[in-house]
């Protein structure tokens, strides 16, 4: 018997956010298994259901256990998977759902942050050789110990791509509620283009600079296991749903030497102000951050004062800001640093692409629009393939429009 | 060490049917674990939810899948748990939730009524030894493949019972929206007396006579495993909650005639007029009936009129009415009868006491009553301690007067 090929599938919560619309996505799912697929389809929560449990957890304790937490998010993606199912089956064709535990999805005890640790596709195998649909609740695993996690932000990508990469699907389709990956934010940039393709690498940059499509975890995983990851639309014509392909490096990939340009606003600035400027002191401060599993973005280190005594400066996500100042108000007491000071007001613009590596002056052009636009450089950290400068929050837009003026129209 | 001795109680849909209510079965909850017991609380979907669950899988499909029916149901229940168990630590106390498949609640895999098969133990007394308060979905098990399952009508309060049993409880405390059984229904009897204590047996009668407090299938789990069951309110102040009591027959129990009046008007009755009188028609009939899962409460068969054709009525459940019409012209055609009639007009009138059995004349004093009062009597059928009429439903609420003030006032 010849084994069919397996596609992957994600629907967002918003794709599946009314009865008409999980009709709609059932009817999309069976064209594809029309087309002769074996198909894993992975189910976010529909609609509101999240925000609406996290207020009813709230308004019963304001700071609920993690594991009951999760326990009760769970239920979102539970529904949605039954819902599509019902929808499938109501259009003629075979489906089964499974929650995160019935695959064997096998996370690590992290509530709320839960890594993969394992699938197990005994299960889906067998389903999928039974020719059913297979609607996996996206979002949620199991521990070993049996307790319901679920793995945080984008968790239900991770899910579809974690499946595919163990199901050796040949493309793990992400259907959310845009056309694909955009050269920057078409609102700010009207000539912004749709990138049609785009590698691990650039992609990675993308999400990991601000843009919101894919988490970077995500992308990882799909470049680790070579998985090809198809961003489409849930609302598009299939015909005319090219999307965006994120896939290894080619060719062709290289001719162009900005891929795109992206801002990060969601990003605070946190400088510790006044440490002596003594060996060990940036290996303290952000070695204690990151056992708190606060991820530090961009570091800047003032040159040393005659005193001995610098500033050192980083960012980190905005939702991080207080967790980060508690932290740091400890080092400075340890370290007797002068003070803490914060700034939201920063804005992270990156211009990225593989190309860059080729092309050489991309970052010298970069600094030099900025600077004849009066925008003033903070901080900059540069990769092969990106080069992100912080600037004042405000002038954000005007320098998205400015770099992709110059690089990408 | 001394083993606690272990209470499980069960909370239905409507005592946590929101924030409020859920922190107060929270309290009442931790109110019951500082007396020093072991606790293992059952808890419903609440409020709404399921009705609401049931709107959503019907805006997809008029008569979704079962199995996918019970995956989108025991989310309520899921939910359920996980805020009670917020709330109790929102107090100050240890809890864990644990769904059905998380307990080991195994069933059979009739989906919709699923049949409790085994419950491991294992799990549950590992959580009571580290001293939570152990929170239980109730309503839902798994099957040996693995799917969800949901216990049907009144699951919950199965639940309860069955994990009393496994556990060796030495109660299960049902709270729900009455005070207890009562010898009628106070809104038609305004003398209607809580009963203190109640056999099995007269527990049977009154939840097959349509008395909505306990299923019958949880009397009997709780008579064949002799745990007490304790129904009381979940708006009453413990101290003044005496509540109801079912547990083996006691010498006190004996001492009244008859414990209570109830009416059942969830019934219908239906005839297949002129069947010919041979043997084995009725065997034919109610076989037929029983293979389809159909329960049939009251049976008469009229005198063979002269041509050796007569008449066959009985009553099942108002919600069985269209399936066992359809069994019975069927049926029908092929004993050759004339036709199938059906009468939705009619009541179930029961006078329930183990003190029947060493009382006369119980039996003739209420049909004198009935008749005395122009109430006709159309179906009669009689247990060892109950006796059960079927008359005019306009009639129902009159005859409960009279029978509750002859026999309980």
């Amino acid at each position: 018997m010849n084994k069919k090929s397996i596609v992957v599938q994600k629907y967002g919560g918003t794709s599946v956010g009314d009865a008409d619309k999980i009709k709609r996505v059932a009817a999309r799912i069976i064209d594809k298994k029309k087309s002769g697929k074996s198909l894993v389809v992975v189910v976010s929560a529909p609609g509101n259901t999240t925000d609406n449990l996290i207020a009813m957890a709230d308004s019963i304790s304001p700071d609920p256990e993690i594991r009951e937490m999760d326990m009760l998010l769970a239920t979102g993606e539970q529904q949605g998977i039954a819902l599509v199912a019902m929808a499938i089956h109501e259009q003629g064709y075979k489906a089964i759902s499974l929650t995160g535990q019935q695959v064997g999805i096998m996370t690590d005890s992290a509530h709320s942050r839960a890594r993969i640790k394992s699938i197990n596709t005994k299960k889906l195998k067998k389903e999928l050789d039974r020719d059913n649909i297979v609607i996996v609740a996206g979002f949620q695993g199991i521990s070993a110990e049996e307790n319901i996690t679920t793995l945080g932000r984008g968790g239900s990508d991770l899910s579809a791509v974690a499946l595919a990469a163990v199901l050796d699907a040949e493309v793990c389709e992400i259907y959310t509620d845009v056309d694909g990956i955009f050269s920057t934010d078409p609102s700010i940039a009207p000539k912004a283009q749709k990138i049609d393709r785009i590698s691990y690498d650039e992609m990675l940059e993308f999400s990991s600079a601000g843009a919101k499509v894919l988490q970077s975890r995500s992308v990882e995983v799909a470049k680790k296991n070579n998985i090809k990851v198809h961003i489409k639309s849930s609302y598009t014509e299939e015909e005319k749903n090219s999307g965006t392909i994120i896939m290894k490096k080619t060719k062709d990939l290289e001719q162009v030497a900005v891929r795109g340009v992206t801002v990060d606003k969601n990003q605070v600035r946190i400088s510790i102000i006044g440490v002596s400027d003594t060996p060990g002191v940036a290996a303290k401060i952000f070695g204690e951050l990151a056992k708190e599993n606060i991820n530090v973005d961009m570091i800047i280190q003032s040159s040393a004062h005659e005193t001995g005594i610098n500033d050192i400066s980083f960012t980190v996500k905005s939702e991080m800001l207080k967790r980060t100042v508690e932290i740091c108000s400890h080092i400075k007491n340890n370290l007797k640093a002068q003070k803490v000071i914060t700034d939201k007001n920063v804005a992270k613009i990156s211009i990225i692409g593989v190309g860059m590596r080729s092309h050489a002056g991309v970052a010298a052009r970069m600094f030099e629009l900025l600077s004849e636009n009066n925008i003033n450089i903070e901080m900059i950290s540069t990769s092969e393939i990106k080069i992100s400068c912080v600037i004042d929050s405000a002038k954000g837009k005007s320098a998205v429009k400015i770099l992709h003026k110059a690089f990408c129209e």
